[in-house]
Protein backbone atom coordinates (compact mmCIF):
# COMPACT_ATOMS: atom_id res chain seq x y z
CA UNK A 1 0.00 0.00 0.00
CA UNK A 2 1.83 2.96 -1.06
CA UNK A 3 2.49 5.48 2.27
CA UNK A 4 0.13 8.36 1.40
CA UNK A 5 -2.77 6.33 1.62
CA UNK A 6 -2.25 5.76 5.65
CA UNK A 7 -0.42 9.21 5.93
CA UNK A 8 -2.20 10.46 9.36
CA UNK A 9 -4.70 13.08 8.81
CA UNK A 10 -3.57 16.85 9.95
CA UNK A 11 -5.87 19.24 11.60
CA UNK A 12 -5.57 22.35 12.48
CA UNK A 13 -7.54 24.84 14.52
CA UNK A 14 -6.98 28.73 14.85
CA UNK A 15 -8.95 30.84 16.50
CA UNK A 16 -9.48 34.49 15.35
CA UNK A 17 -10.59 36.59 18.29
CA UNK A 18 -11.49 39.89 16.16
CA UNK A 19 -11.86 38.37 12.72
CA UNK A 20 -15.12 39.12 11.13
CA UNK A 21 -17.91 37.19 10.41
CA UNK A 22 -19.44 38.48 7.38
CA UNK A 23 -18.06 38.93 4.28
CA UNK A 24 -18.45 42.64 4.35
CA UNK A 25 -14.46 43.02 4.79
CA UNK A 26 -12.10 44.76 2.02
CA UNK A 27 -9.04 42.97 0.97
CA UNK A 28 -6.82 45.68 1.09
CA UNK A 29 -7.40 46.10 4.32
CA UNK A 30 -7.44 42.55 6.19
CA UNK A 31 -5.16 43.62 9.24
CA UNK A 32 -7.47 46.35 10.05
CA UNK A 33 -11.61 46.16 9.45
CA UNK A 34 -11.63 42.67 8.97
CA UNK A 35 -10.12 41.88 12.47
CA UNK A 36 -6.62 40.72 11.82
CA UNK A 37 -7.85 38.24 9.15
CA UNK A 38 -4.33 38.70 7.86
CA UNK A 39 -3.30 36.30 10.72
CA UNK A 40 -6.27 33.77 9.01
CA UNK A 41 -4.68 34.09 5.77
CA UNK A 42 -1.49 33.43 6.63
CA UNK A 43 -2.37 30.36 8.64
CA UNK A 44 -4.15 28.91 5.95
CA UNK A 45 -0.84 29.58 3.79
CA UNK A 46 1.01 28.05 6.21
CA UNK A 47 -1.19 24.74 6.80
CA UNK A 48 -1.48 23.71 2.94
CA UNK A 49 1.24 24.97 0.84
CA UNK A 50 4.06 22.52 -0.24
CA UNK A 51 6.42 23.85 -3.35
CA UNK A 52 4.31 22.71 -5.99
CA UNK A 53 1.45 21.18 -4.62
CA UNK A 54 -1.10 21.72 -1.67
CA UNK A 55 -1.10 19.44 1.50
CA UNK A 56 -3.75 16.91 0.61
CA UNK A 57 -3.54 15.67 4.09
CA UNK A 58 -4.39 18.69 6.29
CA UNK A 59 -7.62 20.10 7.23
CA UNK A 60 -7.61 23.98 8.75
CA UNK A 61 -10.63 25.38 11.20
CA UNK A 62 -10.61 29.27 11.68
CA UNK A 63 -12.74 29.83 14.23
CA UNK A 64 -13.89 33.81 14.18
CA UNK A 65 -15.38 35.43 16.99
CA UNK A 66 -15.55 39.03 15.93
CA UNK A 67 -18.40 41.30 14.89
CA UNK A 68 -21.19 41.49 13.53
CA UNK A 69 -22.19 37.27 13.63
CA UNK A 70 -20.09 35.52 16.17
CA UNK A 71 -19.04 32.38 16.02
CA UNK A 72 -18.53 31.09 12.83
CA UNK A 73 -16.16 28.66 11.62
CA UNK A 74 -14.38 28.33 8.02
CA UNK A 75 -13.10 25.07 7.23
CA UNK A 76 -10.55 24.50 4.30
CA UNK A 77 -10.15 20.86 3.43
CA UNK A 78 -6.34 20.88 1.64
CA UNK A 79 -7.68 17.42 -0.50
CA UNK A 80 -10.81 19.35 -1.80
CA UNK A 81 -9.39 22.80 -2.07
CA UNK A 82 -9.50 25.04 -5.17
CA UNK A 83 -8.38 28.62 -6.72
CA UNK A 84 -6.10 29.13 -3.70
CA UNK A 85 -2.92 30.74 -4.63
CA UNK A 86 -0.46 31.62 -1.48
CA UNK A 87 -0.51 34.90 -1.26
CA UNK A 88 -2.80 36.58 1.50
CA UNK A 89 -5.59 38.32 -0.63
CA UNK A 90 -6.15 34.76 -2.50
CA UNK A 91 -6.65 32.56 1.14
CA UNK A 92 -8.68 36.32 2.12
CA UNK A 93 -10.75 35.67 -0.60
CA UNK A 94 -12.14 32.14 -0.27
CA UNK A 95 -13.09 33.29 3.37
CA UNK A 96 -14.64 35.87 1.83
CA UNK A 97 -16.72 33.90 -0.21
CA UNK A 98 -17.57 31.75 2.64
CA UNK A 99 -18.76 34.16 5.15
CA UNK A 100 -21.11 35.59 2.36
CA UNK A 101 -23.03 32.38 2.59
CA UNK A 102 -25.67 32.50 5.56
CA UNK A 103 -24.07 30.19 8.13
CA UNK A 104 -25.91 27.94 9.38
CA UNK A 105 -25.87 25.02 12.32
CA UNK A 106 -24.37 22.49 9.33
CA UNK A 107 -21.40 22.86 7.29
CA UNK A 108 -22.33 24.33 3.80
CA UNK A 109 -19.70 24.53 1.09
CA UNK A 110 -18.59 28.21 0.08
CA UNK A 111 -16.20 27.35 -2.92
CA UNK A 112 -14.49 23.73 -3.46
CA UNK A 113 -12.91 22.36 -0.43
CA UNK A 114 -14.22 25.46 1.75
CA UNK A 115 -16.92 24.88 4.25
CA UNK A 116 -18.48 27.24 6.63
CA UNK A 117 -20.97 26.81 9.37
CA UNK A 118 -21.95 28.59 12.77
CA UNK A 119 -20.18 27.00 16.13
CA UNK A 120 -17.76 27.83 18.31
CA UNK A 121 -14.30 26.48 19.54
CA UNK A 122 -16.30 24.09 22.81
CA UNK A 123 -18.40 22.88 19.71
CA UNK A 124 -15.81 21.78 17.42
CA UNK A 125 -13.86 20.70 20.55
CA UNK A 126 -16.88 18.26 21.24
CA UNK A 127 -17.14 16.78 17.16
CA UNK A 128 -13.80 16.22 17.06
CA UNK A 129 -13.76 13.94 20.20
CA UNK A 130 -16.85 12.73 18.89
CA UNK A 131 -15.45 11.71 16.03
CA UNK A 132 -12.14 10.39 18.34
CA UNK A 133 -14.62 8.66 20.31
CA UNK A 134 -15.94 6.64 17.26
CA UNK A 135 -12.52 4.78 17.03
CA UNK A 136 -10.25 7.37 15.43
CA UNK A 137 -7.36 7.85 17.62
CA UNK A 138 -6.67 11.51 17.18
CA UNK A 139 -4.65 13.42 20.08
CA UNK A 140 -5.58 16.44 20.43
CA UNK A 141 -2.27 19.26 21.03
CA UNK A 142 -1.99 22.90 22.24
CA UNK A 143 0.50 25.39 20.74
CA UNK A 144 1.71 27.17 24.12
CA UNK A 145 5.01 28.55 25.03
CA UNK A 146 4.91 26.57 28.22
CA UNK A 147 4.48 22.86 26.50
CA UNK A 148 6.20 20.18 26.13
CA UNK A 149 8.84 20.41 23.69
CA UNK A 150 7.11 18.78 20.06
CA UNK A 151 10.49 17.09 19.20
CA UNK A 152 10.04 15.02 23.07
CA UNK A 153 6.49 13.71 21.67
CA UNK A 154 6.56 12.91 18.10
CA UNK A 155 8.60 10.17 17.77
CA UNK A 156 6.22 8.47 20.39
CA UNK A 157 3.12 9.53 19.51
CA UNK A 158 3.15 10.19 16.23
CA UNK A 159 2.18 9.58 13.09
CA UNK A 160 -1.42 9.64 14.16
CA UNK A 161 -4.45 11.67 12.91
CA UNK A 162 -3.76 15.01 15.38
CA UNK A 163 -5.09 18.54 15.85
CA UNK A 164 -3.33 21.32 16.88
CA UNK A 165 -4.84 24.42 18.29
CA UNK A 166 -3.39 27.42 18.08
CA UNK A 167 -4.44 31.33 19.47
CA UNK A 168 -3.98 34.58 17.61
CA UNK A 169 -2.05 37.59 18.33
CA UNK A 170 -3.87 37.96 21.30
CA UNK A 171 -3.72 34.17 23.14
CA UNK A 172 -6.53 32.05 24.68
CA UNK A 173 -8.69 33.36 26.90
CA UNK A 174 -9.02 31.39 30.64
CA UNK A 175 -11.99 29.93 29.51
CA UNK A 176 -10.98 28.83 26.27
CA UNK A 177 -7.63 27.46 27.73
CA UNK A 178 -10.21 25.49 30.19
CA UNK A 179 -12.06 24.06 27.41
CA UNK A 180 -9.27 23.18 25.27
CA UNK A 181 -7.66 21.21 28.46
CA UNK A 182 -11.17 19.83 29.38
CA UNK A 183 -11.00 18.52 25.69
CA UNK A 184 -8.28 16.39 26.55
CA UNK A 185 -5.51 18.73 25.02
CA UNK A 186 -1.66 18.29 25.76
CA UNK A 187 0.73 21.58 25.62
CA UNK A 188 3.17 21.42 23.07
CA UNK A 189 5.58 24.54 22.01
CA UNK A 190 7.48 24.31 18.88
CA UNK A 191 10.91 26.20 20.08
CA UNK A 192 12.47 28.66 22.60
CA UNK A 193 11.19 31.84 21.12
CA UNK A 194 7.53 32.55 21.05
CA UNK A 195 6.28 32.87 17.33
CA UNK A 196 3.12 33.52 15.54
CA UNK A 197 0.48 30.98 14.92
CA UNK A 198 1.71 30.65 10.88
CA UNK A 199 5.07 30.48 11.65
CA UNK A 200 4.20 27.54 14.59
CA UNK A 201 2.26 25.62 12.37
CA UNK A 202 5.09 25.98 9.48
CA UNK A 203 6.93 24.17 12.40
CA UNK A 204 4.68 21.25 13.32
CA UNK A 205 4.67 20.51 9.16
CA UNK A 206 8.08 20.31 9.21
CA UNK A 207 8.47 18.31 12.20
CA UNK A 208 5.27 16.14 11.19
CA UNK A 209 7.14 15.42 7.75
CA UNK A 210 10.27 14.26 9.15
CA UNK A 211 8.58 11.94 11.15
CA UNK A 212 6.70 10.61 8.05
CA UNK A 213 10.09 9.90 6.54
CA UNK A 214 11.47 8.30 9.68
CA UNK A 215 8.44 5.88 9.80
CA UNK A 216 9.10 5.59 6.14
CA UNK A 217 6.71 7.44 4.59
CA UNK A 218 8.57 9.72 2.53
CA UNK B 1 28.30 38.73 29.24
CA UNK B 2 24.49 38.57 28.10
CA UNK B 3 24.48 36.13 25.30
CA UNK B 4 22.43 38.42 22.84
CA UNK B 5 25.73 40.13 22.63
CA UNK B 6 26.79 37.63 20.86
CA UNK B 7 24.36 36.23 19.12
CA UNK B 8 25.36 35.46 15.97
CA UNK B 9 24.09 37.19 12.47
CA UNK B 10 21.36 35.51 10.76
CA UNK B 11 21.59 36.59 6.67
CA UNK B 12 19.15 35.20 4.25
CA UNK B 13 19.37 35.95 0.20
CA UNK B 14 16.38 35.71 -1.15
CA UNK B 15 16.25 35.77 -5.36
CA UNK B 16 13.37 37.02 -7.23
CA UNK B 17 13.43 36.44 -10.73
CA UNK B 18 10.71 38.38 -11.81
CA UNK B 19 10.17 40.57 -8.96
CA UNK B 20 9.91 44.40 -10.50
CA UNK B 21 12.54 47.01 -9.75
CA UNK B 22 10.46 50.05 -9.62
CA UNK B 23 8.08 51.25 -7.26
CA UNK B 24 5.21 51.85 -9.59
CA UNK B 25 3.53 48.07 -8.72
CA UNK B 26 -0.07 47.69 -6.83
CA UNK B 27 -0.32 46.59 -3.48
CA UNK B 28 -3.18 45.31 -4.60
CA UNK B 29 -1.75 42.57 -7.02
CA UNK B 30 1.55 41.81 -5.57
CA UNK B 31 1.91 38.18 -7.25
CA UNK B 32 0.46 39.46 -10.80
CA UNK B 33 1.66 43.21 -12.12
CA UNK B 34 4.48 43.31 -8.99
CA UNK B 35 6.22 39.87 -10.75
CA UNK B 36 5.14 37.72 -7.42
CA UNK B 37 6.41 40.38 -5.03
CA UNK B 38 4.40 38.45 -2.63
CA UNK B 39 7.31 35.82 -2.21
CA UNK B 40 9.51 38.45 -1.06
CA UNK B 41 6.87 39.79 1.16
CA UNK B 42 6.31 36.34 2.83
CA UNK B 43 10.45 35.94 3.30
CA UNK B 44 10.24 39.24 5.19
CA UNK B 45 7.92 38.40 7.52
CA UNK B 46 9.63 34.65 7.50
CA UNK B 47 13.13 36.07 8.47
CA UNK B 48 12.59 39.10 10.35
CA UNK B 49 9.25 38.73 12.66
CA UNK B 50 8.55 36.46 16.27
CA UNK B 51 5.80 36.84 18.10
CA UNK B 52 5.55 40.10 19.84
CA UNK B 53 8.92 41.36 18.58
CA UNK B 54 11.21 41.61 15.45
CA UNK B 55 14.20 39.32 15.17
CA UNK B 56 17.03 42.22 15.62
CA UNK B 57 20.10 39.42 14.64
CA UNK B 58 18.74 39.35 11.28
CA UNK B 59 19.33 40.78 8.09
CA UNK B 60 17.60 40.02 4.60
CA UNK B 61 18.75 40.43 0.96
CA UNK B 62 15.83 40.44 -1.60
CA UNK B 63 17.68 40.63 -5.22
CA UNK B 64 15.34 41.55 -7.50
CA UNK B 65 15.70 40.49 -11.31
CA UNK B 66 12.13 41.59 -13.02
CA UNK B 67 11.77 44.56 -14.87
CA UNK B 68 12.12 47.38 -15.58
CA UNK B 69 15.56 48.15 -14.05
CA UNK B 70 17.15 45.04 -12.89
CA UNK B 71 19.36 43.98 -11.17
CA UNK B 72 18.30 45.70 -7.40
CA UNK B 73 18.69 44.70 -3.95
CA UNK B 74 16.29 45.61 -1.27
CA UNK B 75 18.17 45.01 2.21
CA UNK B 76 15.77 44.93 5.55
CA UNK B 77 18.06 45.37 8.51
CA UNK B 78 16.13 43.88 11.90
CA UNK B 79 17.75 45.97 13.94
CA UNK B 80 16.85 49.07 12.61
CA UNK B 81 13.76 48.37 10.87
CA UNK B 82 10.51 50.53 11.53
CA UNK B 83 7.17 50.29 10.53
CA UNK B 84 7.09 46.52 9.48
CA UNK B 85 3.55 44.56 10.54
CA UNK B 86 3.53 41.41 9.53
CA UNK B 87 0.85 41.25 6.53
CA UNK B 88 2.18 41.20 2.51
CA UNK B 89 0.88 44.74 2.20
CA UNK B 90 3.23 46.08 4.72
CA UNK B 91 6.51 44.70 4.00
CA UNK B 92 4.91 45.75 -0.40
CA UNK B 93 4.88 48.90 1.07
CA UNK B 94 8.52 49.22 2.52
CA UNK B 95 10.01 47.33 -0.59
CA UNK B 96 7.73 49.98 -2.82
CA UNK B 97 9.03 52.62 -1.44
CA UNK B 98 12.68 51.57 -1.60
CA UNK B 99 11.75 50.77 -5.30
CA UNK B 100 10.50 54.31 -5.90
CA UNK B 101 14.13 55.74 -4.59
CA UNK B 102 16.90 56.22 -7.49
CA UNK B 103 18.80 52.87 -6.98
CA UNK B 104 22.39 53.73 -7.14
CA UNK B 105 26.17 51.41 -6.40
CA UNK B 106 26.33 52.53 -3.04
CA UNK B 107 23.35 51.40 -0.72
CA UNK B 108 21.08 54.17 -0.27
CA UNK B 109 18.36 54.31 2.82
CA UNK B 110 14.30 54.68 2.01
CA UNK B 111 12.74 53.61 5.19
CA UNK B 112 14.40 53.33 8.67
CA UNK B 113 16.18 49.77 8.13
CA UNK B 114 15.31 49.22 4.37
CA UNK B 115 17.78 50.12 2.05
CA UNK B 116 18.27 49.87 -1.62
CA UNK B 117 20.74 49.69 -4.39
CA UNK B 118 21.76 48.48 -7.89
CA UNK B 119 23.61 45.29 -7.77
CA UNK B 120 23.21 41.43 -8.47
CA UNK B 121 23.38 37.95 -6.79
CA UNK B 122 26.79 37.71 -7.82
CA UNK B 123 27.78 41.32 -6.75
CA UNK B 124 26.32 40.61 -3.55
CA UNK B 125 27.99 36.90 -2.73
CA UNK B 126 31.26 38.69 -3.36
CA UNK B 127 30.57 41.53 -1.11
CA UNK B 128 29.43 39.17 1.76
CA UNK B 129 32.63 36.87 1.11
CA UNK B 130 34.69 39.93 1.14
CA UNK B 131 33.36 41.11 4.34
CA UNK B 132 34.27 37.32 5.50
CA UNK B 133 37.30 37.70 4.05
CA UNK B 134 37.81 40.56 6.98
CA UNK B 135 38.00 38.22 10.07
CA UNK B 136 33.95 37.52 9.92
CA UNK B 137 33.60 33.44 9.69
CA UNK B 138 30.73 33.52 8.21
CA UNK B 139 29.58 30.36 6.42
CA UNK B 140 26.98 30.41 2.85
CA UNK B 141 24.34 27.95 2.72
CA UNK B 142 22.37 27.51 -0.12
CA UNK B 143 19.07 25.91 0.10
CA UNK B 144 18.44 23.03 -2.28
CA UNK B 145 16.49 20.04 -2.20
CA UNK B 146 19.21 17.80 -2.23
CA UNK B 147 21.74 19.47 -0.37
CA UNK B 148 22.72 17.79 3.82
CA UNK B 149 19.97 18.09 5.92
CA UNK B 150 20.63 20.73 8.31
CA UNK B 151 20.39 18.99 11.02
CA UNK B 152 23.33 17.06 10.53
CA UNK B 153 24.95 20.41 9.95
CA UNK B 154 23.93 22.79 12.47
CA UNK B 155 25.40 21.15 15.86
CA UNK B 156 28.92 21.63 13.90
CA UNK B 157 29.10 24.19 12.24
CA UNK B 158 26.23 26.92 14.32
CA UNK B 159 26.21 29.40 15.64
CA UNK B 160 28.36 31.57 14.03
CA UNK B 161 27.50 33.97 11.06
CA UNK B 162 25.24 32.32 8.31
CA UNK B 163 24.38 33.51 5.06
CA UNK B 164 21.73 31.30 3.76
CA UNK B 165 20.31 31.92 -0.12
CA UNK B 166 17.10 30.86 -1.28
CA UNK B 167 15.25 31.02 -4.99
CA UNK B 168 12.01 31.97 -5.59
CA UNK B 169 9.15 29.81 -7.32
CA UNK B 170 11.52 29.31 -10.76
CA UNK B 171 14.17 28.34 -8.51
CA UNK B 172 18.13 29.34 -9.62
CA UNK B 173 19.37 29.19 -12.65
CA UNK B 174 22.34 26.57 -13.74
CA UNK B 175 24.02 29.92 -13.95
CA UNK B 176 23.28 31.31 -10.44
CA UNK B 177 23.64 28.06 -9.12
CA UNK B 178 27.19 27.94 -10.24
CA UNK B 179 28.24 31.44 -9.38
CA UNK B 180 26.54 30.38 -5.31
CA UNK B 181 28.87 27.11 -5.11
CA UNK B 182 32.03 29.61 -6.62
CA UNK B 183 31.34 31.83 -3.61
CA UNK B 184 31.90 28.93 -1.49
CA UNK B 185 27.97 27.78 -0.49
CA UNK B 186 27.52 24.24 0.97
CA UNK B 187 24.07 23.10 -0.31
CA UNK B 188 21.16 22.34 2.76
CA UNK B 189 17.86 21.03 3.13
CA UNK B 190 15.53 21.62 5.43
CA UNK B 191 13.41 18.19 5.61
CA UNK B 192 11.86 15.46 3.29
CA UNK B 193 8.92 18.01 1.49
CA UNK B 194 9.83 20.28 -0.90
CA UNK B 195 8.96 24.08 0.75
CA UNK B 196 8.44 27.43 -0.52
CA UNK B 197 11.14 29.97 0.31
CA UNK B 198 9.56 31.85 2.96
CA UNK B 199 8.60 28.47 5.11
CA UNK B 200 11.99 27.34 4.54
CA UNK B 201 13.32 30.51 6.49
CA UNK B 202 10.73 29.65 8.86
CA UNK B 203 12.69 26.34 9.73
CA UNK B 204 16.11 27.27 9.53
CA UNK B 205 15.43 30.33 12.42
CA UNK B 206 13.53 27.76 14.54
CA UNK B 207 16.85 25.29 14.10
CA UNK B 208 19.10 27.77 14.64
CA UNK B 209 16.69 29.20 17.91
CA UNK B 210 17.11 25.52 19.13
CA UNK B 211 20.78 25.51 18.64
CA UNK B 212 21.26 29.38 20.58
CA UNK B 213 19.39 27.33 23.24
CA UNK B 214 21.15 23.92 23.24
CA UNK B 215 24.78 26.56 23.32
CA UNK B 216 23.15 28.08 26.30
CA UNK B 217 22.45 31.37 24.62
CA UNK B 218 18.33 31.34 25.50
Amino acid sequence: MPCALYYPMREFIVVGHKAVTDGQFSLNDLPGSAGRMDIMCRCINSALFLSHDLRRDVVVYLVLLGEPQPPKIVKFIGQDVRYLNPDERSSGSLIKKALELTARARWRESTSGVWVRQGDLEGLLSELNSSAAKGDDNRLYYLREDGTDIRDVIKEEMPQPSTFILGDHVGMTPDEEQKIMDAGARTLNVGPVSLHADHCIIVVNNELDRNNERKGCD
